[in-house]
């Protein structure tokens, strides 16, 4: 492993990006702006990252000698999602420095490890129990109740991977709808809202913070991005960055992570807050600091592995920013987006808008009058 | 030739661009953006524009079937600089649609063709004359007087191709140094400043000019942009626009182009303009539209080579914009300028940063108090 700090990162040098989704293609366009050169390493040969990258490997995520020459091939290493084998990680970083670790990812891509490592920083979850066969569910429902959330501890997003048990809903039919896949059961949080922080660090322990944000979901994916969140108290946001920058300096993580978190009633601060999720990476609802703020998520992730000064995370001209994701058909509108004054459009490339899939998002400015 | 008005691209199809440097990279970038793919050719294997691109190309423009075969690969085809032979613009015509037109870059790619061109509108330039021969030269200086400018009628930019002509100079002997490549003689303007405007056209005629910005060039090189350009009188900026339009139609054009100007003395409006160039592309001087303009110039020419609504050409959040060049050993101030508040920093990815070559560009957004 290579575990020297290098020094940064030089313009012309190549950034490997492990995944070929909308994020990693978003991280190679700011890091192009840069000046630097993009690898991306991805199972998928329709990978939309790969149009913007000079260079690609199509290969497995278990294939140990693709991998090895990925790495060798980059100067730094970083990912556009977390749900890649540990396996992985770890033969990335015997080659290459990776940013975020490895360990980083370990803890953030299970959500029962995550949520134990949450709690055991003073930080509060949802209740929750681990859930391997039918007698732990049954227990785990008598300790936290009806309705309840039952998730696979990995590989879930957007919903999937996760079900609701009600009142009268056959627990033991929905696990076995898991296939044995290891599971954690959530209780019930009743939150006012989601919020949610996107915030980076650098190696020499740089720290800095997007405003939170309000995300309004439908069908369990993310519709719409607000900021700032109307109506979240200052004492509110300033906690709830002060929540992900603690949970940052805990994994000396290295790079752009989201951190969820639910609004909940308590006095102002971090008696409202409860973590939802940890996403080690830019995240969706970081998608608004492309025109909001006066660095993107990406551009900062791009700083941030570099070990190159974090840039400003303001808001653009002070004003208030919206976000709406451009879900399956969504994407027709594209005509409409382009005529539209002040929307700022943006589409990923993927050759087939299937339902639920993200195939874009807009970005509106809005004066802040007007948006109270 | 295609000559039937297609109906608009769609996200998915592919932009060709001819030329694979910094202009092209950057308009590659907004077109990734839109979610197009993109295909660029140029003759040179290190092209900074191929490192964001879907596909490539490395042939010479003299290649009638690498051209053919690029431009059948495409939905639109554009270009990132004039200097293309004729011959080339006419092959790829024959199997693409060719925004702006071969007969667009006919008119601005010879300097003798284009101030023709520009005075039959009515609009003033420098004094000029054709020059091909000794005896040509010394009637065009009894004409015009010294100082005067000798120029290549092409392939002339950032200074290079043109030699002045000042008392006590051996005319001849400047001429001979041309090598026998067609010349143009110009009259010396004794002007206020330089300006441009930066303006797109869409194929429905539809016509969005950005704010006139001045320019301050070293060593013939841009150096500074500002805009609003300081002093620059409304009705002065409004002439230039309206300039710039002129120019625009008279062309049936389709895509960016930039119109130089210098304002002379004179009453305010059109008589302080004379027109110095067009370039029927992007320019450097509008490289402060990524982060100062609510469209930039990129992807302004993505929309109106598409077929597209033309973006909003206002300032962001009304601030005013400096955007410097970074030329040769500049470009080692990079880490300096990562650190610096505000400053938005762009690198080209080109591997050698020799005297003179452009390597990349900062812009800075300055609340429009401050920069008075």
């Amino acid at each position: 492993m290579i575990t020297s700090t290098p020094s940064p990162i030089r313009p012309g040098a190549t950034l490997g990006i492990v995944g070929g989704g909308q994020l990693g293609r978003m991280i190679a366009l700011a890091a192009a702006n840069y000046g630097l050169k993009v690898h991306v390493y991805a199972p998928d040969a329709d990978s939309p990252a790969f149009d913007v990258a000079a260079a690609h490997t199509v290969a497995a995520y278990e294939d140990a000698a693709a991998l090895a020459a990925f790495a060798e091939a980059c100067d730094v290493v970083t990912y556009e999602f977390e749900n890649i084998p540990h396996a992985t990680a770890a033969i990335l970083a015997e080659h290459a420095t990776v940013r975020p670790s490895a360990q980083a990812l370990l803890t953030t891509q299970d959500r029962l490890v995550e949520k134990d490592f949450v709690n055991g920083l003073g930080i509060p979850t949802a209740p929750y129990r681990a859930v391997d066969t039918a007698q732990d569910l049954e227990a785990a429902l008598a300790d936290l109740g009806r309705p309840a959330i039952l998730k696979t501890r990995r590989f879930g997003y957007d919903g999937k991977g996760q079900r609701s048990i009600r009142e009268g809903d056959d627990a033991a039919a929905i696990l076995a709808g898991f296939d044995g896949a290891p599971c954690i059961l959530e209780g019930f949080v009743p939150f006012l809202r989601e919020i949610s922080v996107v915030a980076a660090r650098g190696p020499d322990g740089a720290f800095a913070a997007y405003e939170p944000c309000e995300n309004e979901h439908r069908d369990h994916i993310l519709a719409l991005t607000r900021v700032p969140a109307p109506g979240l108290d200052p004492a509110t946001a300033a906690a709830a960055a002060a929540i992900a920058r603690t949970i940052a300096e805990a994994l000396d993580y290295v790079g752009v992570l989201a951190v969820e978190l639910f609004e909940v009633e308590g006095a102002a601060g971090a008696a409202r807050l409860v973590v939802n999720e940890i996403a080690p990476r830019v995240h969706n609802s970081g998608h608004w600091t492309t025109e909001g703020a006066l660095t993107s998520q990406f551009a900062q992730t791009v700083r941030a592995v570099c070990g190159w000064p974090l840039g400003d995370t303001a808001r653009t001209g002070g004003m208030a920013v919206e976000m709406e994701n451009l879900i399956g058909d969504d994407s027709e509108r594209w005509p409409a987006l382009l005529a539209e004054a002040g929307a700022h459009l943006h589409l990923y490339g993927k050759a087939e808008a299937r339902p639920g899939r993200k195939m874009g998002h807009v970005t509106r400015l809005i004066p802040l009058a007007a948006a109270d």
